[in-house]
């Protein structure tokens, strides 16, 4: 039989973010106009908070241990047009319009720029996609973003 | 300055995760044809290592603590027609076939079936969004997926 609270996380109108042992959770953050995954990210409550109030984009930097707003120093800031939650509200997914020329701290769109070859066994080549820079990150970065 | 292995990871072409604390990575599935996200989830070395080989998608339940092949109980597997990865590989993207009526464990086809407003402070309340059931939960998965 369901837990009734698990039926309350997954049927609910209430937002009630499973936040993990860093008290984090993982965000999607997809183009709202042509669908294309821009990036993953991870989100506090604090970020959370901050991104449904104005409606910009915040995470939570796990190798910097920092509250950071996307575009903070590079200027390509998301506005989020809109926001969701999974079944169990450990992810949220985020539609959002990407100012500038890119997503990826390495001058790319999106993060996802390289592919890996599938049905082999062993060691795994990855292959280069769309992965031309549309910007560069010594010259947009004050700071790593 | 990059540190050279950060640039190696981001700039090569070797498959190497960056597996959390806990061995994993984030997983997000979209489907392959229209684009819509269906899913986020978490792979650990073995898992991503069986859904390469098998062109299959394998995840790894952090609530169950157990390797988990997507439809081994419900039959909605999914295809993996492709995987990318991310800048700093911590991530991983499959584009999937998605066998059957739908992803997520609920009954409905993504997991993302609720949204939360923005633009506003204090307690939020979700709102449904495409969250018509395509199947019955109960009837179809013999144990929790």
């Amino acid at each position: 039989m369901a837990d009734p609270s698990a039926k309350e996380i997954e049927e609910g109108l209430a937002l009630a973010p499973k936040f993990d042992a860093d008290g984090l959770v993982t965000c999607v953050a997809t183009d709202a106009g042509s669908g294309e995954l821009l990036m993953v990210a991870h989100m506090n409550a604090e970020a959370l908070r901050r991104t449904i109030e104005t409606g910009e984009a915040w995470y939570f930097s796990r190798s910097r241990k920092a509250l950071w707003k996307k575009g903070e120093s590079s200027g390509h800031t998301q506005r989020v047009i809109e926001m969701r939650v999974d079944c169990d509200q450990d992810a949220v997914w985020i539609k959002v319009e990407q100012n500038g020329p890119g997503a990826c701290h390495t001058g790319r769109r999106s993060c996802f720029y390289r592919a890996a070859p599938l049905r082999q066994v062993g060691a795994i080549t990855l292959e280069f996609r769309e992965a031309a820079k549309t910007f560069d990150p010594l010259e947009t970065y004050t700071k790593s973003e």
